[in-house]
């Protein structure tokens, strides 16, 4: 697929500000031509350079004043990222003169590019295929090493490999399929049935594979989800700010989908966490209303870690409430619940052992071992209980070490391809139901016609990933969240 | 002067945050080899790549995964901003693989640059004078057309060679006064003394011409001065809000020096305003210090133009004295006033003809024309009074057309030069002083060798401003103050 784009496009490539440089790229078939009406060089012009080469030039402004002096890196078709003519212009980082410049590049007939329209260039003009194109806006964006190597990894089309190879097995598929057809006249029966199952079951695992590994890729990307549950005023936002204070040029803030949850993310050893500060539990009737009972628990749901806040100083009726309450809502077999018990600056454990004798037998009657956290041999419990003073930032340490310790696995550089993007989600999940269409077919006699046709629609789907297939709609959606100038 | 640093340094050369590409900076003897130690290419090595290329790379990280992908444009010593080896390697634009480079250039032997030190390194090695190199931080920061080609011109060195003009004049005058000193023995006297004269008059009035031109430099370069003077809540901080609110894009806050001053800075039609907002005169004798009046006073003094403020709705005792007050602190020979009565919106200016009529009389008194600005032919008047509603935006945009007409001068493109630096004017200074020691002396008697130490300490001064003498303490100043990366 190889669509000229008639049109030149420029956009600055560095962020606005202060600095020492800011770089202007200018990609098209005009992209040097244009270039050398803008710049002009002592020594020849740019369309005559060599590609991979740097030209110093002058900048003059409509009026004939220098408006500065430049460097022209330039990249010849098809050997720059778009794959089109391109130059990179760096100028002094200044506003007045990167709009001046740009000015200039507009007067001499390149326009503005739109957001990402560099990356769509490449992508159209077959330099990278969409998963590609999409990791290229998942490297920028990369915190941590372990979200730098996936989204590299997927622009450097491993990702893409692995899809192709799946989509050559899906056509030997249809192909055998096909035989069957041409001779099913002569009523000969596809030569190795058990064969095609095999291929069959191998692909759906393989991307169901691929499917469960969202939730790992996309904790690795976006942030372990954390909860952070318990009743109002137990120190759920000091917590929170207990935990930024001591990283607090790492953070960002996220804004949350509902008014009524705080977004956090964090650093911690490596791996990002997204701390959610959910709506209290169990506040009084009057304030609570139903849908925000109902919010809490499906941020806790969401959750892959569930912070259960619970205050000392309470009376023990509602705290052992709340305690309930929580471990109904954790599923084990998937979540990891800690239990902190906080205020200690003004109420001392031992002055409260009923409320941690409580959260213990709740959870041994459910087959679930928890305790004090007094030392390193404790991590092994499944349900740590962990004294704090959010306050005074005591024992916020030792629960830095157990969220680290429990996200382990998200370190390892294994080779795996994990899936990090919710459209290649959804396209992964479509392309299994009519796999698993063909194979239930297969199993009741549907017409071998019809299952050849389901495959199609599986191998569809997965050129869909890649982009084989796409629409100005998909590319739209894609592109708009890039950065101008990429 | 040529001084070979023994290290090299490295920086980021763009502004952090997301965007498609960042640039790092090394340089320095080892650029090269060290780029080779961090980047490899497929294509031979950097140190092996002539000047003014472009070299594809791949960055791997300590464990040897891939960090990036990234082009390296090579410069050679001396072709390179820094005069140095130097390299500059465009990365993805992602502050982890920024971070993880730096880390990899410090292991292969580079070091963090300090503020500016690119430029300083330019400047040991006589790629640029000092005035050119303090340019370079102008460039960057100009706002507007008048400030950059002020800033791009001293880049450029023609600030310099007009010192340089100066300075050869003056060697001229030493070497005639010590022909004198060679045959003072055979008690010849001066050839031509008063060619001597007027050599040293033309210089005299050269370098005061420059020093004078410093207001308008700085006006240009840092804004045109605006005092906001009146009593307290007559509108002053809605003025501001209304004259900022039409151009917020393009407004920046400047901290004052001062708690009780606000500046704000408003580019109206291509001229830089910086609006002082002073403590409001006459105050309750409770709240007012004597210093917070002093200050005001002070920030009047010191403002090119000062907007009297007048509240409508005040009673005329009150007003008149405010009036009074403000007219007797204005210079009119140096400063423009112009009267605003505010609050049109609830009162109308019919309901308050006493204190139009006292300003126009006060100033008629002292044989200024005033009256009330009501078409385009008023605008001749010395002191314009502008009925004008604050609140309602009411008569803004005529007042933005008084302060944009006022400023006419500093839109002009003559070639003459302007000081914009603080430190010139006070080198330029001392070297007039000498100068006229020189003057007064000859004309009284004075030893011509005397004179003529004079003449090499005003050649030493304009000497400081290009940097053929300097300390580090004064390359300390000056370049501190530059960002990371330039």
């Amino acid at each position: 697929m190889y669509i000229r784009n008639e049109d030149t496009i420029c956009a600055p490539a560095t962020v606005p500000g202060t600095g020492a440089i800011s770089v202007i790229r200018v990609s098209g078939p005009d992209a040097l031509t244009i270039a050398d009406k803008v710049v002009t060089c002592r020594k020849g012009k740019i369309s005559d350079a060599a590609g991979y080469t740097i030209k110093f030039g002058t900048v003059l402004d409509e009026s004939g004043a220098v408006l500065d002096e430049v460097l022209v890196s330039v990249f010849r078709s098809p050997h720059s990222y778009t794959g089109e003519n391109s130059v990179e212009i760096s100028c002094h980082a200044s506003s007045y003169i990167a709009s001046g410049l740009m000015n200039l590049l507009y007067a001499a007939g390149a326009r503005a590019a739109e957001p990402g329209e560099f990356t769509q260039r490449a992508f159209l003009n077959g330099k990278m295929d969409l998963a590609q194109a999409e990791a290229v806006a998942d490297v920028i964006a990369s915190q941590n090493a372990a979200a730098h190597r996936i989204a590299f990894k997927q622009m450097k089309g491993g990702f893409s490999s692995e899809l192709r190879t799946m989509r050559s097995e899906l056509l030997e598929l249809v192909s055998l399929m096909e035989l069957e057809l041409d001779f099913s006249e002569e009523e000969v029966e596809f030569a190795d049935r058990s064969r095609l199952d095999g291929l069959l079951s191998a692909l759906v695992d393989h991307i169901t594979r691929l499917i469960d590994s969202f939730k790992l890729g996309n904790a690795i990307k976006n942030g372990v989800p954390v909860a952070i549950a318990g009743a109002t005023n137990t120190g759920k936002s000091t917590l929170l700010n207990a935990l930024l204070g001591e990283d607090r040029a790492i953070v960002s803030d996220v804004h949350g989908t509902t008014r009524d949850t705080i977004e956090e993310i964090l650093n911690i050893d490596g791996v990002l966490f997204r701390f959610i500060d959910t709506a209290g539990l169990r506040e009084t009737e009057e304030i609570v209303e139903k849908i925000g009972i109902e919010r809490t628990f499906k941020k806790i749901s969401e959750a892959s870690i569930v912070l259960g806040m619970v205050d000392l100083t309470r009376d023990f009726e509602s705290t052992s409430e709340t305690v309930q309450e929580i471990i109904e809502k954790v599923d084990f077999t998937s979540q990891k619940l800690v239990f902190l018990l906080n205020k200690t600056d003004i109420c001392e454990l031992n002055k409260n052992v009923n409320t941690l004798n409580f959260i213990v037998s709740s959870l041994e009657n459910k087959g679930i071992t928890a305790g004090l956290v007094e030392n390193e041999s404790d991590s092994a419990l499944e349900v740590p209980v962990l004294p704090i003073s959010a306050k005074n930032s005591l024992g916020i340490a030792s629960l830095r070490s157990i969220l680290a310790a429990s996200q382990q696995d998200l370190l390892g550089d294994s080779d795996t391809t994990l899936v990090t993007n919710q459209r290649h989600v959804q396209a992964l999940s479509d392309s299994r139901t009519s796999l698993l269409r063909v194979r239930d077919g297969l199993a009741s006699g549907l017409p071998t016609d019809l299952a050849a046709q389901d495959i199609r629609e599986a191998i569809y789907h997965l050129g869909s990933i890649v982009g084989e297939i796409s629409t100005d709609e998909v590319l739209g959606n894609i592109f708009r969240n890039f950065c101008i100038g990429k």
